[in-house]
């Protein structure tokens, strides 16, 4: 059996490596950016996205929003002119849950089952190989593609039908964001107070405010780091995705909606390609301004 | 030595239990509530915060917000009234940093130092002895008392001078708030996307997304139980101080603005004394209203 990886970014790379190091046979595509590495460990090269769905049984997609899964499956010599009868995709890309959705339905009418598998846990753990993978889709088919998330990821859950695994991540998005907002308030708050911000982490980290998001970003905001992670500008994409799936539904997320507009705020300073965790910035920048105004 | 300690809620009982285990002599008051079950464990009874403070060289407070601090301390038969001179006030409520300093100030003209010490965890953690506890003032005071701190709490940590301890607890608490607020609008947006939210919260929890807010609080949202835990009543008061420094300070907390008018709404509809967790009830019924009104 052979795996197609379309998608070699930040994340798909570690991603189709430790595909390779699990013993698999690969065939790999970017639109973009250079392969080499990952046929040095032993992958097959493509010409596009149609060869690697005619020469796998499995396609995995790994690529940055809606548009690009759409052009990959169903653009010019897409995924679903090259896919067999009986393959199936698995789409990790972090997408709209009505795309998801729609791809699903158009492969089908081609014999070609997909699952919707987006991932949480930034490049580290796609690395480690201890990614949260949502799945969406048929119960049979996710069980038939397990043993291959199960090398990517340390926690691999099935949610529901197709779309599901998108609408797991926005809900996991909404968390994160929202998280990073909670410390930057808090932190700028007893920061301006005169307190030292190491003591503040330390004395709260193991109370009721402990979370993954304190315990991996206040010490790189503390070192004053920003690099990504993850990027501002893919946090605006899954908010954007998150936002419209609340609209469509006609569920209220008025903290969402502010966060968004935050992070579109920090984009529009320049900050798009930084870590997430520069909300404290825009947090931070706040409170300059305001005590400049009282304080002229 | 004996140990004074006045108010016996949900919180100072067990605390005032764990001290009394560990084979402290303590003198309690409470203004309202039986102590009898403390006394049963070798405690003595006073009649007011005068008499405790008059027979005690420690003085822990642990009361529910500013007024009633001060007028343990400061009103008739206070303990500033009773207190000898070099004794210590350690007050563990939670209130605004800025009265901690303004009762430190009072007392230190009596030859009476303070701390302020308030803790984080809930009662599960008070009965364990496992709070996390975050102090504000003298670094000799502290040590003196560290070891009294440590039978309530696991992690003890020196914040800075007196009030640092209540500003550190602000800002758990603005995180506490937060953290329930984002997963209130991750789950409401993916129930009503049809998933299930015990898959959901099975998915994402060892992610990026996970805290100790969402492992504590959505087990038991999942099982509509909304019995304190923390009330919403408390958590007002902790964001209305929050609010106040942020205020005096000049540092914008929109964020923080808004979670408290969505703790404000609930207490309106008369879920004042419910754990703080019943924040998801008030999306609940934004995405009720809001779908209603587009099928009536």
């Amino acid at each position: 059996m052979r795996i197609g990886f379309i998608g070699l970014g930040i994340m798909g790379r570690p991603m189709a490596k430790n595909l390779l190091r699990a013993g698999y046979s690969l065939v790999v595509y970017d639109k973009t950016a250079p392969v080499s590495d990952v046929l040095s460990l032993g992958a097959e090269g493509a010409a596009s996205n149609r060869e690697v769905a005619s020469r796998c049984d499995i396609i995995i997609t790994m690529l940055p929003n809606s548009p690009d899964v759409y052009e990959a499956v169903l653009g010019v010599d897409g995924i679903a002119f090259g896919a067999r009868d009986g393959s199936i995709l698995v789409d990790m890309s972090s997408i709209a849950p009505a795309v998801s959705r729609a791809i699903s339905g158009e492969l089908q009418t081609r014999g070609v089952a997909m699952l919707d598998a987006p991932v949480s846990g930034g490049q580290p753990k796609a690395v480690d190989g201890t990614l949260a993978i949502m799945v969406g889709g048929d119960p049979a088919v996710f069980e038939s593609v397990r043993p291959i998330l199960e090398k990517m990821g340390s926690s691999v859950t099935l949610i529901g039908p197709v779309g599901s695994g998108n609408t797991a991540k926005l809900a996991n998005q909404i968390i994160v964001a929202l998280n990073i907002a909670a410390i930057s308030e808090a932190f700028v708050l007893s920061t301006r107070a005169g307190l030292d911000p190491e003591v503040v982490f330390t004395a709260i980290k193991d109370g009721l405010a402990g979370s993954t998001v304190m315990n991996v970003k206040v010490p790189s905001i503390l070192d004053g780091n920003f690099e990504p992670g993850f990027r501002i500008q893919l946090h605006i994409k899954d908010l954007v995705n998150a936002v419209d799936t609340a609209h469509d539904l006609g569920v209220p997320v008025p903290l969402t909606d502010h966060v968004l507009e935050t992070l579109r705020e920090l984009e529009r300073e320049g900050l798009g390609a930084a870590d997430h965790s520069a909300i404290i910035r825009y947090y931070e920048e706040l409170a300059h301004t305001e005590v400049r105004r009282r304080h002229p």
